[in-house]
């Protein structure tokens, strides 16, 4: 999609909402940004959905349920936890996201496919073109228009992670993994915002929340 | 695979088990057919394990239940049915399917690949190319030696499905499909069949039980 077609609903006849992502590992502020930026757009007279990943969707959300906090005792697969975020995605996609991008509503989206793309294929090692394949059957032609991905090392990840909340001896499946796990994903988001240069932003997520916003707007409002 | 190697279990020292795959529309057999196939491998002397698809795991039960019963009012879509069966299956294989087979464990199973073949992909209409890559990325090497399809005329099919409980006014999501839906997955178990004629076998599910277990009997007996 070249730039005249992607920002063509700017034109006034053109209602189709605009579809921005936020990507990041765990603690890199990927909520708050999305708070800021969802209430900056309807001061503006926008009409902002806020969806998550994996959700977003009543069937979407047990998925999640799934995801987090599979069966004791039970490895879930690579394949499996691969299909399972994909299967999220793809209803969330047809219930929510299109509908909503149709009828003009800017849809803010908390993860989308880039997850996968990282998350299983660079660092649970899946083959890139099948990630790919299956990423493109589950999401259509639904593809972000722009993509912030909040940077920050793993060590503050992890530490921002911890003292959320200090005490609790519960952490879920996805944040019980190694450091080494971490350190893949950064490197893998980093690599895919070299790949794709026009759709992904990396910020520097070490920043104040203010200073993060800021960029954020000065890149949407740089998008009319 | 040549026979060579897809039989090579049978000679004195090799254990692997065999893997045994029953399809077909509902009410056509497949559970009684199981169930007279352990029973007489285990009167043999074969250790035999059953599974079904969807679940299998706990995991894969849990994806059989969203499945069953989607949340009311929200129609679920296609790509989102083929990744959660498929993502149910990658779990079983790896789980169960393997570990059993290497054991030397004969494995029984109700539904496998081809159900996502000819269900998604001929019934529902998805890319035929799709459904077999996302189907190999789900199971890899894991196929299946013999492949029994009970095949039954969609009127009859129904006609069983609804003497199962004929007071019961709760159906669920799969079985409420259109007659069309289960004319279309028949003719794509035949049209598989055809396609695959080493690997699967067409019986009349409308004989007796007694008559097709004992043509399933001596098709595995054949196999020796």
């Amino acid at each position: 999609m070249d730039n005249a077609n992607r920002f063509s609903y700017f034109l006034p006849l053109m209602r189709r909402g605009l579809f921005i992502t936020f990507e990041g590992s765990e603690g890199c502020g990927k909520s708050t940004q999305i708070a800021l930026l969802a209430a900056r757009l309807q001061r503006q007279g926008t009409r902002v959905e806020i969806v998550r990943e994996p959700g977003g969707t009543p069937l979407g959300e047990s998925v999640r349920h799934l995801l987090k906090y599979a069966p004791e005792g039970v490895g879930m697969c690579a394949e499996t936890e691969l299909l399972l975020f994909t299967a999220s995605r793809a209803q969330l996609v047809r219930e929510r996201i299109r509908p909503a991008l149709a009828s003009g509503t800017t849809v803010l989206s908390d993860r989308f496919l880039d997850s996968t793309t990282v998350y299983q294929g660079v660092a649970r090692r899946l083959s890139t073109k099948v990630v790919a394949e299956i990423n493109a059957f589950a999401v259509g032609d639904t593809l972000p228009d722009i993509t912030f991905i909040l940077d920050l090392p793993s060590e503050l990840a992890w530490e921002r992670r911890t003292a959320r909340d200090p005490n609790s001896d519960t952490v879920d499946r996805m944040e019980s993994e190694p450091q080494a796990f971490y350190e893949a994903v950064r490197e893998g988001y980093l690599a895919l915002a070299r790949q794709n240069p026009g759709r992904m932003r990396v910020l520097d997520g070490a920043r104040s929340s203010e200073i993060i916003s800021e960029q954020i707007s000065a890149i949407i409002d740089g998008l009319h």
